[in-house]
C-alpha cells in the first residue's frame, strides 16, 4: 500500500486536485492519497518548499510526495523526481523540492523525460494532471525512480535567509505565517540563548520562551518554540499577524536576557 | 478497518492536518481517515462541540473521532479519550467532546497520560500531531481506551443555552451559522407548536414551518426544520446571516399561530 | 473497490461533506471516496455541471460520481441516477449531471424513488446525506442503477452558450473562472484559427496562442489552450479576472491573424 501525498497551490475551489486523484487511482487503485495542503499561496514556491520540508518527516518511509507549485509549467523547467533514504519527491525543478531533500539526503535525481509514464496528451498548463499524477502512480505501483527518466547531477535549490548578527544579538526574520496568524521565524531552537531571551518585533518586546500559547494573558504576544522547532511569535486567542502588523520578511531581533 | 475522523480549527491552508494524517497512517496503515471539517472558527470550542455532536451519529459503530480545538494546548488542560457505546472520542478536555458524548452515553473517560502512546518528542503547541494522532492510531489498531491512561470520573462539559419562556412564547437563539448563511437555532423540532408557528428575528416575522428552502419566494426568509432537527432560518437563494444581520447569539422568538 | 466522487457547493467549513462520507462508509466500508470539489459557488448549478464534465473523464471506469448543487432540495425536483458506458452519476435532476452525461452517452436514467435505499428519515434540507449518500453506497456495493427506482426517458439539460459569429470573427464568452483568476471560455481548440489568432477582451488585445502561461512577460495577458481544451485567458504571475476586470459572461472576440 503506497502512500502518496499532494502539496499544491491549486486551492480547493476548482476540481484540479480531484482530477489528479482520479488519474492516480486509475493507474494505482491501491494507493492511499493524503492532502498535505492545497493552500500554498499561488506560485509561492518558497512557502511550498517550507511546508513540504516540515510535513514530509511525519510520513512513513517510502511515501511518494507530489508537490506542484509551478509558475513555469509548460516552459523549460524540468519535471523531476528526487529519491532520498526515506521518501520520493515529485514535482517541478524550481526549488520546491529542495528544502525537503537537502543534498546530504539525496540518493538520486531523475529528470522525468520519459513520456511513456505521462498521460497520452500533455497540456502546457496542467502538468499536475498530465505528468506528476501518472508518475506518482507509477512510483506507487513499484516503478523505480531510475526507470522514469535520466539521472541528473543536481536540481534547483532555494536559499533560505539565515539569521545574522543583529544590533542586539541575533537578527532573524519571519519565514511563514500560519492560518492562526502565528509568525514562524528562521531562528531555530538551537540558535536561542539557553538562559532565556527577549524578542523584538517592530516596537514590541516579548520575553521568551513561553512554555505554551496559553502561558501569557489573553491578547498578549508570546514567543514560543513552535512545532517546526523554530521560534514562533503568537498572540494568545488572537492573530500575531494582525496584532503586530507583521508578515513574511518582517525582522525579528533576539537578545540574551 | 478502523475509521478515524478529524474535526479541527486548523484550516486547510497549513499542512497541520496532513501531518496528523501522516502520523496516523505511519502507525495505523490500514486506518481510513475522514475529515469532518477543519473550518471550526479558530478556538471556538462550542462550535466544534456542536459540529461533532451532529456529525458523529452518521458514522459507523467503532469510529474513532479526533477533535482538536485547543486554545489551552501545552497548558494544564488534560488530553482525554471518551468511550461510548458506539464510538470513541479523542481530544482536549475543554468541553469539545462533551456534546457528542452526553453523560448517559459515557462508558469511560480516560486521561491520556501514558506518553508511550505519544510521539517521542511532544511539543507544547501541536498536540494534534504529537498526542492525539498517535493515540488515534493506537485506538485504530485495537488498543483499548483503558490502556491509554488512567480512568477519571468526569470531563469538562459545555452548557448550551436552552430556549426560555419569552415575551410571545418561546425565546431561543442562534447557535450556529452554516456556510450558506443559514441560522441554526437551539429550538428543537419537539419544542415547536405542532399547529404551526411564527418566528420573529429582529424586525422580521416568518411563518413556519416551510417544508423546504424553496417553498418561499426567492429572497424571502423561511423557517425550516433543518437537518440537525433544529429550527433553522434560511433565505431562499441567499444568506440569512447577511439578509437578516444575524449571527450566533441573535435571539429568535417563536409564537404559536 | 468502488470509487465514489463528491462534487458539491457545501464548502468545507461545515461538517456536511464529512457526514455524507460517514453515511457512505457505514454502508459501503470498502468504498474509496474522492472529493472533486466542494467549492462550487452556492447554488451555481452550471458551474457544478462544468466541473463535473471536465473532471469525470479522468476517473477510472465504474466510478460513481455524486454531485449536489441543489437549490430545489425538498421540492418537486427529482433525485436521479444516470448510467453511461463508463460511469454512474447521482444527484438532483436540475441540469447538474447533464454536461457530464450528454445524450449520446446515456444508457439509462433512473428516478430515485425507492426510499428503501435512503436513510430511514429523510430531511427536506439535506438530501446529500439522506438520499444521495446512501444511494451512492448502494451503487458502490454493487446494486444496479435499475434497482434504485424507475427508469425515465430524460432529464433536465443545461444549454451552454455556444460561440457565435461576431464583429471580427468568433464571439465567445467566459464560462468559468478558476481560483488563479484564469478565464475559461466556451471557445474550443477546434474552433480556433489554425494559423494563429488574436483575442479581444474588453479593450485588451492578446496574440495567441501562447504555448504556456510563462511564454509572456510577467503581468502580461496570455491566450492559451487550457487543460479543458478550451481557450483560456491568463495573466502571468497574476489574475486575469482582477487585471482584466472580467468574469463569467464577459464577451471574448477571436479574430484570425
Amino acid at each position: 500500500m503506497a502512500l502518496v501525498t499532494l502539496t499544491t497551490d491549486f486551492g480547493t475551489t476548482d476540481p484540479f486536485v480531484g482530477i489528479m486523484k482520479g488519474v492516480i487511482l486509475g493507474r494505482a487503485p491501491e494507493a492511499r492519497i493524503v492532502d498535505v495542503t492545497h493552500g500554498i499561496p499561488p506560485q509561492d514556491v518558497r512557502a511550498g518548499a517550507l511546508v513540504l520540508r516540515h510535513a514530509a518527516p511525519y510520513f512513513p518511509p517510502g511515501t511518494v510526495h507530489v508537490a506542484v507549485v509551478d509558475p513555469g509549467v509548460g516552459g523549460p523547467r524540468r519535471p523531476v523526481c528526487v529519491e532520498t533514504a526515506t521518501a520520493v519527491f515529485v514535482g517541478p525543478d524550481n526549488g520546491l523540492l529542495s528544502l525537503a531533500a537537502p543534498p546530504a539526503d539525496v540518493r538520486r535525481i531523475v529528470h522525468l523525460n520519459d513520456a511513456r509514464h505521462f498521460l497520452p496528451a500533455v497540456s502546457t498548463t496542467f502538468h499536475g494532471r498530465d505528468v506528476f499524477a501518472p508518475v506518482a502512480a507509477a512510483l506507487a505501483t513499484g516503478t523505480a525512480p531510475a526507470a522514469l527518466g535520466v539521472e541528473v547531477p543536481d536540481m534547483v535549490r532555494l536559499d533560505l535567509p539565515a539569521p545574522v548578527a543583529g544590533p542586539r544579538g541575533l537578527r532573524g526574520e519571519v519565514l511563514y505565517v500560519d492560518g492562526f496568524g502565528n509568525l514562524v521565524t528562521n531562528v531555530a531552537r538551537e540558535d536561542l540563548p539557553a538562559a532565556g531571551f527577549a524578542v523584538r518585533i517592530g516596537t514590541v518586546r516579548i520575553e521568551g520562551p513561553s512554555t505554551s500559547y496559553g502561558a501569557v494573558q489573553p491578547g498578549a504576544p508570546a514567543a514560543v518554540i513552535g512545532s517546526w522547532g523554530l521560534l514562533e511569535i503568537a498572540v494568545r486567542d488572537g492573530s500575531a499577524r494582525a496584532t503586530l502588523g507583521a508578515g513574511v520578511g518582517t525582522p525579528v531581533d533576539v537578545e540574551s536576557r
